[in-house]
């Protein structure tokens, strides 16, 4: 028994949701999963696990979503998923719903700034003054962590929409975002990778061509944010990652493109220091989503 | 008479120095500018400023000085102008020499960063959470508040090298950057535009294409800014930005680069409110160089 206040997570996913209480990775007490189906019965879903665990004992939930979502406290659609082309999700009051069903503080974040948040407590992260996370999957996110807490600002960060250079003569294939054409999620993202080469990207062997191409337009992309945000630590994750290969051929790009510009031990020599893969493994997202709780509880 | 504490600020720029004291923008009690001669020298004469008017009033000295900077508390050249071309400053320890004559808390920064933290206590990012702040002159840099503090990570922020799309048929220039050729600086600083153009920026005329390209690369390097950062406003200076027809087109470029997909009224309709010139005018750099040592003496 103890006295210490507990926390809710959930990680909103397009395809799962994942429900937890408790107070970090090693003490989880309770957790269910289930697929995405409806907006209403996937929250009444969410809504039922509480109450089974005395809500009324947590300090706040925390919520990582899909999205788009909307996170300005001052917009009317605050606390919602908003333009989502997800079939019956478009403008999904997460935060309202929940919250008068369960009465208790509700935080509210993007997948990837609050799987970021959690990597800051308790995972690859933790001692970090400036870091940022990249989700290479479905689409492209990213989220940065500057003195212990999450960047906003006028909207939050769409990293996966900064421009790249493409040789045509390398890479003649065009790029699929619908507003940008070849910018990182246009060229790097799973489906992408599935376009260029006609095959799903889970099925592309390791000597394939195409990863030395993804690494390098990754590594590129990381050149960048070193420039711009100057991180102590990228984490990448997301289903392409999966490929062992990866990481390597990443931080190798990332050097090549930087040329030598930016001289730290940890960019010219330790770049495995640099960019690494998340450490909280299967729970990142509900873990994150406790973190993001505390924070919202002031606990933090 | 008064009793609040007092700071000096020093902006130590590559052609000239400004020392003064005050605590604001209405409030500079005693300045004094001087050409950048020799290290010794132009030391001397800042560290005689400060002798004649009570140091020990200080609550500390803000420095904002060109670069290279070795900004890492660690590093036992912490402090120091680095490897720079400039004849006779490599290697020159400010902060050391500084305090050893002054006796008071020093605080050292990159001049663009200090010019940031400068405008973000009094001039054009007085209001915001996260700002970002571009010069375009000589070379491009570039500096971020977050949360009231710069941003530092494992080195400090280098915007003018991220890289930027370059279409040859239009731009068949390849950039002047000697590791990047045509990174931002490459393609956009004072001396590119000289390059490619064959004549000193200040002396096109304003209806010459080259700014209308000089635009169209600011506006792409804003729009990988806003991906990435979000920053509620962006602050950009430097010689180049004196040709009075750059805002406009900046701004149109960067909505021309993100193409829709960031939805907030001040990329949409209001750029204007979000890409901006710097507001503190000539003492821009010295009062942020006051700005610094109030950080540094905890004032803030
Ligand atoms: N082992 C794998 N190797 C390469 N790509 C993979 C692998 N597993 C999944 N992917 C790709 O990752 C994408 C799914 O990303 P994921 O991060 O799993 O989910 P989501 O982004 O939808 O949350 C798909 O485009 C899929 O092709
Ligand atoms: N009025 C102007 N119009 C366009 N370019 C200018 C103008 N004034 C200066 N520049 C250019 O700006 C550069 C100098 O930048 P500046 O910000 O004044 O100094 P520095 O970057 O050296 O501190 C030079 O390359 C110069 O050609
Ligand atoms: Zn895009
Ligand atoms: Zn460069």
């Amino acid at each position: 028994m103890t006295h210490a206040p507990l926390y809710g997570g959930i990680e909103a996913g397009g395809t799962k949701w994942v429900c937890a209480i408790g107070t970090g990775p090693d003490d989880i007490r309770a957790e269910v999963r289930f697929p995405t189906t409806t907006p209403a019965e996937t929250l009444a879903n969410a809504i039922a696990f509480f109450r089974a665990h005395e809500p009324e004992h947590l300090a706040a939930i925390g919520v990582g979503s899909f999205g788009p979502v909307d996170l300005n406290p001052a917009s009317p659609s605050y606390g919602s998923i908003t333009t989502t082309p997800k079939p019956g999700w478009a403008h999904t009051d997460v935060v309202r719903t929940l919250h008068q069903a369960l009465g208790r503080p509700i935080g509210f974040d993007t997948d990837v700034n609050v799987a970021l948040l959690g990597e800051r407590q308790w995972g690859a992260a933790r001692d970090c003054d400036v870091a940022v996370y990249i989700t290479v999957g479905t689409g492209i996110g990213g989220g940065a962590v500057v003195g212990g807490k999450l960047v906003h600002g006028l909207i939050h960060p769409e990293m996966g929409h900064m421009r790249l250079v493409r040789d045509p003569a390398r890479d003649p294939f065009p790029g699929i975002c619908p507003y940008h054409s070849d910018c990182l999620e246009g060229l790097a993202c799973g489906p992408a990778l599935k376009a260029r080469w006609q095959t799903p990207a889970e099925e592309l062997p390791a000597d394939h061509p195409a990863w030395e191409l993804e690494a390098d337009y990754l590594g590129q992309a990381l050149a960048n944010l070193l420039c711009i945000l100057s991180p102590e630590r990228i984490i990448i994750g997301g289903g392409v990652m999966s490929q062992p290969q990866m990481f390597p051929l990443v931080r190798a790009a990332t050097q090549r493109w930087l040329n030598g510009y930016l001289q730290h031990p940890h960019i010219l020599d330790h770049p495995d220091r640099l960019i690494v893969p998340p450490a909280l493994g299967q729970r990142a997202g509900v873990l994150g989503a406790i973190a993001l709780a505390m924070h919202t509880a002031g606990g933090v």
